[in-house]
Formats: structure tokens, sequence, C-alpha cells
């Protein structure tokens, strides 16, 4: 496996193994000896801003006994275009053909963080810039958040879900809530919970307001994938409804494809919305239910500080399996 | 000790134990073997531009064999909120709780540098972000400047002390002269000198125009510290009287209160204090001082060039020593 | 050596010698043992955006056992004042005399990268960062591309020519081709381009539209350089005659003297200048010439993509060699 990109790469199996890697490692995380990624070095592209993500890393690759090298837009990046046979007489500075084959040449692995522009959702879903990268590497690449999926935050969720749940997931009851939030923001992170839960064979539900509908073809291969493994997926307007019986309940915003590229006019809506906040009175619905959410989080606008703080709280949990379980895709795409 | 927040958190003798053990490593600076700091990671929020603290932080942790990772504002770390409670619908993207909380997660001590807004004192002395990384924080913490301290110049500075003036620095006689700047600055290293000063029993004088008065309390704790030690700390206005007889002229900037938030208002009374820049009739009053700035300075403007380049100045040895008690700190908090 | 500035500093034979031995690290690239730079660290200044120079340097310095602190304006750097004498009551924090002063106790070498402000040429053409950077640093110092010269560039690209056509490359036909590009760029590629070609005795020819005049001094010096080791230097506004016979073409943009400071006056001007891009058409006039480009390229406006992904483009081996180049410079300049 030299891609992970949507996270589905390596397979149901696959994936099982490589929590399996980062229990163990979670066991016992600093072993001793040279590491597997002894005098290896990642080159992270971070086109947007990052804190979990590019400490979490950072810390993986170190304790692995590698290298990271961090390249940002402004300092270590030019403008990139991504566009095949573009000419560049524009802003862009470099194609990213020729820069990833560059860093290919220094890196034993690239790793690249970027957002969608939240305009065109038709152009965001291409997810460019990551498969633009994964084309032109002739080493692994690991997405790090794109437009459309988030597969080291899946990931890391589902390892969070077998510690509170257990390792067999089929049938248990996880809700996907969709929160308030001033700002749009971009769909991975659902995409990627509802990906791998499904994988898992949970039972899934969505709950999101009108107009905030993920992206139809990944519904679809969570519906295929929950159908293979005795799960279920299922979309609803009633926030109490998902919230019932829930053993987990995710709460994450995202931005609604009818109002991209029409500035505030989401936010005016959006005020009409300011209930959809996960409080105590939402948790009492549900079955004792862990909450989750994949930082950074809006305090007393999407969750209530209360909720965050209680015992059923497992975010921090979630933060520190992104170490955990990238470690553990590291070593298995570059060790031994 | 896991904080080092006013940089008094040692005691007396424990800040005479630091000093003792960065010699030691100043004399031998890379010793064989895999360094006390050898697997951990120390992550370093800088909230504020920085060289100095971050060259030789960098270096403090690589040569101890850890490894650091940087976040700077824009790239590294999200706008944080640091109100306990607050309703996180306006501008900042994080608290700094759930910040704090993922990166113990991934690292083994915290750093951060964390500079005032002068514009409200009231606001700023309260020293929100160091405060709060240090009380959510599960991991030890390091102040790299405050509003309030700059604790780790001011080991620095104690260091520089005893090596021009020996061990026993009681009685000696130090002159904190404030310096002309186009700018306001904080009061961290001002605050940390007197501090340290004072603990050391020194006979200080702190010397500023009119409008520039240090922190009240900070100002009491030093004269309590040099009442124990046998010191003194006295202010005054008259420049001349602060120079004579010096032993360490230490020039400085620091914003004046009543000016806070008041725009270029400073800026244009501080023209009729442009005097106020140490040159060399000023050190021929002294007592053959030696010169201490913490850098940045502004050459010209706050000390002469000549004064700066000559025999008598210490700023580079100041500048080499923040990575001597950096390194004997952070192998005294993480180390064995 | 100590200095590696304009890259002459070695002179012929120790240029050679340096080659030689990133030839030997390109088929070794990562021994076993601790490396020529272990425990060592290396400072470098990125004053202006860089990707295959701040990726090669980090993986060269890190494959080599040591570690680089890099610092960028805005976040690690204050705005530095370059001239000696100033005084600094403007936009400038800090002098590099003491910026340079107190990275020099942090870190075993530094390496700064400064681009030319592309307004006044007279002034662009001292040099000033680099040059004061190499006055005050008592370590030794790299040049990642300054107004001037670009040596690190210019050892890879020599490295190039030796695996495209030989070891000796006396008499060998290149031909530097300036390219059409909607910015104006930094002198520094061809003028180290220039230099290194004379110096191995190539017969170098230059081909620019009017007004493109590469620095008088750096040709002066290319045609002595030519003159010692058996090769030639000219200047044409020819294009078809700088490509036929070419063995290998080298593709760069680069400002024009005379727009210098006038704003969106260059643009306009070169909008005329367009035909100056190569293409198919252009490389079948060559002798089977090798496609160089120090990169970023602006596709299909600088050179087509067909010509770069064709198997005459070395791009991609020039960027490679980058990272050898530096490693065999570093470990010369401070291992052993």
């Amino acid at each position: 496996m030299d891609r992970f990109v949507t996270g589905l790469e390596p397979g149901r199996e696959g994936i099982d193994a490589l929590i399996d890697a980062a229990q163990t490692l979670k066991a016992a995380p600093r072993p001793g000896g040279p590491g597997p990624l002894a005098g290896r070095s990642v080159a992270a592209l971070f086109l947007n801003p990052s804190l979990r993500t590019r400490a979490s890393l950072e810390a993986a690759v170190v304790q692995l006994g590698g290298h990271l090298i961090p390249l940002s837009s402004g300092s270590g990046i030019w403008s990139l275009e991504f566009r095949d046979g573009a000419v560049m007489d524009g802003g862009a500075e470099e194609h990213v053909e020729d820069a990833v084959g560059a860093l290919c040449r220094y890196a034993d692995a690239l790793a690249v963080r970027a957002y969608p522009d939240l305009v065109d959702w038709q152009r965001d879903r291409e997810d460019l810039a990551v498969r633009a990268v994964a084309r032109y590497a002739t080493v692994p690449v690991v997405n790090l958040e794109s437009a459309m999926y988030h597969p080291c935050q899946g990931l890391a969720d589902l390892m969070t879900w077998r510690e509170v749940l257990g390792r067999d997931l089929r049938g248990r009851r996880l809700s996907l809530v969709w929160t308030w939030h001033p700002k749009a923001l971009p769909m991975a992170v659902p995409d990627s919970v509802v990906l791998m839960a499904s994988l898992a064979g949970m039972d899934v539900t969505v709950a999101h307001p009108d107009g905030y509908d993920l992206d139809a073809e990944v519904l679809a291969t969570a519906e295929r994938q929950a159908g293979e493994a005795g799960g279920r997926v299922r979309v609803t307007r009633d926030r109490d409804a998902a919230l019932s019986g829930a053993e987990v309940v995710y709460a994450r915003s995202w931005g609604g494809v009818p109002w991209y590229g029409k500035g505030n006019e989401e936010y005016r809506h959006k005020a009409r919305l300011s209930h959809w906040r996960i409080d105590g009175m939402d948790m009492a619905k549900t079955a004792d239910a862990t909450l989750m959410h994949p930082l950074p989080v809006r305090r007393n606008v999407e969750v209530e500080d209360a909720v965050l703080r209680s015992p059923r709280s497992a975010v921090l949990r979630q933060a520190e399996n992104r170490l955990h379980v990238q470690k553990a895709l590291l070593a298995r795409m570059l060790g031994g």
C-alpha cells in the first residue's frame, strides 16, 4: 500500500490490522532500538493550517525514528498549479508535478493537507490537490485532510470506537450530528466518519438540517459497505431521533452545498439553526453515549463546555489516537 | 518543578543550582551518550515572532538529544480562545484547553511565547495565555516570554552577572535604564531583570522617565526579595544618578501604561525622550560597567554602535547563555 | 573553506572534488554510522520562500546526521537592518550583526536565502544580506540564493552536466536561453550557470532579448575563466543561433535592469517577447540537447509541457543533485 487518500485503500482487514498495530504502539509507545523510520524523512505539505495534524504527525515520525520536513504555504511552498496542461501565466508559481517530483528525490514519503475552496462543490469534490500529489509521487502518499477525506482522523475514530465499544462494532449505534458553526467547514471529517463506521458494520445515523446533504457518492459507498458488514446507514432531519439510543454522538459541523460561493448567505441562514448544539439534555436522550468531535470545537456553540469536560467526552482520546494510528500507518507504508 | 512561568518557581537555591548546571553544560556542551531528552519532544507555541528564543530553544533541545515541534500562529496554531466558559462564536477557532490537551498527548513538555496586546494593562497583566497553558497542561510548561515575565532571559542574565561579577552578587550595583524606542515594548524583560537581580541580593536601580512605572506587584516582590537577600531596589527618574557607580548597565525599553491603547500618542510623547540612549559618555559615568541588553536592540537609537561593540558589551554573552540555562532547565524538568 | 557565497571559493579543483564527493554520496546516499554532522546544527535564514532549497537542505543535513533550524521571515526572523552604522529608528527591528552573532552561538553553520528587491540594481548587486551574514558570522556560511549568486544550484548544474556529457566539459556547448515569464526574476541562477559553465571550460552562449544583459562583472569573470579553461562565452540576441548545435539548453527567465522599479512597465514590454518559450521545434534545432531549468518553471509559458516531460529533460535530475552537492559541501565545510 503506497497511497492512503480515501482511507479505504487497505481494505477492511488491512484497516483492522492497522488498528491492532496502533493499539500495540499505544501500549508501548517508545520501544528501544533504531525504529522503523530510522534514516527516513517524510515531507509534509501543509496547504492549510493545522495543529493536531502537524504536531501528531511530527511526533509520530520522530517516535518511529524518522524526520519530518514540514512545508507551509507562504514559506515552504510556492503557490501551486494542479491542472494538467495549464498555461501558467497567472498567479500559480509552480506545477504540482514539478514540486512533487522534486520532493520525491528528497523524502521517503509525502503527506499533504489541502482544504477545499468551498466555492464550487463540483470542483472541490475532484480533490485536485491530493489527487495530483498521489498521481505524480514516486513515494508513498498520505492524505492529511482533503476536500473529501480525512482518513487519519477516520482511523483514529475507528480506534476510539473499538476502545469504547469493543472490537466488534457491528450494529453498534453511532449518530453523526451536524452542529451550528459560524463558518462553513469542509465535509472531509463527516465523510470519513461515515465511511469508517459503515466499513465496521455500525448502525450509522446522520442528522442534519435541510441543505446539508453529504456527497451522494460517499453515502452510496457507505451504504454498500454497511450492507456488506451487517450495518446500516440512515439520514434524517430529526435530531432527537438520532440522539435517542445512540451509543456514540459524533458532533461536527460542515458547510451546505446550496450556499457555496454565496458569501455570508449561509451564515444568515444558519442563524436559525443555532439549536443544533450538543448540550447535557441532548446527551440525556442517548444510551449513555460517548461524545466525539475531531477538534477544533467551538465551545458553547457546537458543544457545551460541560459535555466536553464530562467523563463521556472522548475528544482528547480521539486526538491522542491520531498519534498511534499515524505511527501504525507510517510503519506499514515505510517500515521494513 | 513542572512549571516555569514567573521564573521564581525553583526558589533561590533551585535557581542557583540551575546556573551551576548551566555553567557545567557551557564548559562541556556536547557530552557523548544519548542525552537526557533522548526520545522526548518539546512542543513550542510561538504566538509571536522570535529569533533567539526559537533558535536557542531548538538548539538546547537537540543538544540534549530531544526533538522540538515548533508551532506558529498562522500555520501551526488556530487562533485561540483563552477565557474559561467563552461562547466561541467569534474569531477564535479553538479553546486553549483543547489545544493544550491534545499537545500534551504528543509532546513531553510545552513551551509558549505570548506577548501582551499592549492595549489594556489590567488584562495584559493577567497573562491569560501562559497561565491558561500552565493550567491545562499535564506535562511541564516553560514560559518563553509572556506579558509579565521572560524567565529564561532572567536566568541567562543571572548567569551573565555571575560570570562578570562573581558568584556572590549581594550588594553589586545593577542599573536597569529605560531606553528610547520607536515602538511600545512589553515589560516582561525589565520585570524578570528586577526579579532575578533582587533575588540574588543585588543593589538594583531602575531609571525611567515619568509614565514608565513597572508593575507595582512586581516591584513589591523585588523589594521583599532584596530585603531577604541583603540587597536593595530603588526607582529613580535621575538617569545620571543611576549610571554613576553602576557595575552593570542593563539597557531596555518598555511601553508606558498611560499610553496603552492610544495609538501613536506614546510615540509623539516619546520624541522628547530620545536622549534616553546609552552612549560612550554614559558608560564613562559608571564604575567600568558591563553593558547588557536582551536583544533585538535598535542600534544608535537605544544604544550606540560603539558601546555595543566595545569589550564592555555582554549582549552576545547573554544571548549565548540563553542556550545553556535552557538546557539546564529542560534537563531538570524532563531529564532523569 | 568557511564561506560559500559566490560558489567560486573552492577554486576549480576544489569544485571538481566536491562534485566527485557528491557522486559518491549519490551512489551510496545513506551510509551507516553517526554521520559527519552528528551533533551539529545548521541554522537557515529564509528571507524568501523556498521549496527545493528548504527541503533539499533539510534532507541533506539530516542524512548527514545533523539538525536544521529553519528560520523564516515573519515568524523566526525580525526584520533586519543590513547597513553598518544605521540609526535604527525605522521598520527594521534588529541589526544583522546581532542576529548573526547570536545564531553563531547556537548553530555550527549558517545558510541564508535573500532575494534582491528588484528596484535598484546598483543596490541589489551589492548583495547586502548575504555579504553581511558572511562578514559577521564566526561559523561557516552557505549562500542559498542571493541577488547575484545561487551557488548550490550552480554546483548541482555542474554535476548534471558531468552526468549527461561526461567529466571533461571543455568545449561542450551550453546555451542559456532567456524565457518569457509574467514576473521579473532575480539574475542569481543565470549568473551561477555562466560562472560554473565557464569554469568548466564549456562553450557558453547566452541568448536574451534587448534589455536583459547580465551583470558586466559576472560576464567578465566568466570570460576570463573560460579563457583559462579552454572554453568560450558569447552573448547573442539570436535565439535560433543559440539553439543550433546546443548540447544543453538551459531555460531561465530573469528581469531586465532598464525596467527595475518601474512596476508593470516590464510586463507590458515583455508581452511582445512571449515567443521566448522553449518548445519541441526549438529542441529540434539543437544537437539532441538536454533541457535544463532550475525550477519552479511556468509550464507552457517558459517551457512546453511536452519538452519538460520528454526524456531529454533533466530538470528533476538537477533538483535531485541539489541534495547531493549540498551534502558534499556541508560535509566538507563542517565534517571531520
